[in-house]
C-alpha cells in the first residue's frame, strides 16, 4: 500500500544507494593497483581498507537486519590482496544487497535492532548509515585520487 | 496522511540532514583559522570554498524549490574570509533550510523542477543531492584535517 505522502519508496532507496555503489565501484577501478593498498594520506586507512569496511557492513548488515540474528561485525579481508579480487567481492555483496533490501517489509524500517550486536537503532537509521558512510569514505577516496593525481569519475554520474 | 508504508517521511529527512549539518559545522569549527582558507589537497579546493558550494545550494535551492523560480547558482561569498564569518553564514542557511524545507508539499517532492536553472529533476532527488553532496565533501574535509594533524569529530556523532 503506498500513497501520494511517501516521499522516498523502500524500492527508490534501494536504487538510489545502488546509484552510489555503483559510483563507489568506479572508484576503486580509478584507483592505481599498489596505491589501492598502500596510499595514505595523515595516518588514515588504504583506500582498499577502507572499501573492507563497507564490504563487512552493507550485505552482512542487510543479512542480519532481515534475519533477525546479529554477529558481530568483521572488516578484515585478508585473502583481498588485489584489486580484481577487491572489485569481485564488491560485485558479490552488490548481489546480497540486491537480493536481502528488497525483503526488509515497510514494517521492519521502523523497529529497532541492535546491529552487529553492537547498535542498537531503528532499522531505517542503520540503512541510511550504510549509504552516508560509503558516500563519507568514498569522498576521502576522491582526495586520494587527486593527491596522486587521478582524476576520480563525477560525483554526479551514478 | 501517512501510512505504516512510509520509510522515511520529510520530518525524519530534514531531522536526518540537520543531524549532518550539525556534524559540518562542526568540521569547519574543528579547522585552524588560515588552513580553513588556504589548506589544500591535490590541486582541490580549500574547505572554506567546498563550505562556500554547500551553502550556495542548500538555503537558496529550498527557497526556489518552494517559490518554483530558478536562479543561477552562486558558490562566491567574497566577503567571508574568517572562520567566525563562515560559521555565521552557515547558521544563517541552517535557519534558511528549517523555514524552507517543510513548506514542500508531499506532492512537490515528485514534482521535477530546473534547479537553479541547470538541474532538471524530481525535487526529492535535488534534496538527496544536496545531503548526500555534503556528506561527500564533508569527508574530504576529514582528510584535510587528518593531514593537519586534526582529529575530526566522530562520524556518527550528529
Amino acid at each position: 500500500m503506498e500513497t501520494v505522502t511517501e516521499i522516498i519508496s523502500a524500492e527508490a532507496l534501494l536504487a538510489h544507494w545502488q546509484g552510489h555503489r555503483t559510483l563507489t565501484r568506479r572508484v576503486i577501478e580509478a584507483f592505481p593497483e599498489k596505491e589501492l593498498f598502500e596510499f595514505s594520506i595523515g595516518g588514515m586507512r588504504p583506500f582498499s581498507k577502507i572499501v573492507m569496511e563497507l564490504l563487512g557492513i552493507a550485505g552482512p548488515g542487510l543479512k542480519e537486519i532481515v534475519s533477525g540474528q546479529s554477529s558481530p561485525l568483521n572488516e578484515s579481508f585478508d585473502n583481498i590482496t588485489t584489486k580484481a579480487q577487491l572489485l569481485e567481492k564488491w560485485d558479490e555483496e552488490n548481489a546480497v544487497v540486491n537480493e536481502y533490501f528488497p525483503q526488509i517489509t515497510p514494517e521492519r524500517f521502523h523497529e529497532t535492532f541492535n546491529l552487529f550486536g553492537m547498535y542498537e537503532a531503528p532499522v531505517i537509521y542503520s540503512i541510511q548509515y550504510f549509504i552516508d558512510n560509503e558516500i563519507h569514505h568514498r569522498g576521502q577516496g576522491y582526495v586520494y585520487l587527486r593527491a596522486l593525481g587521478v582524476e576520480p569519475p563525477p560525483f554526479w554520474e551514478r
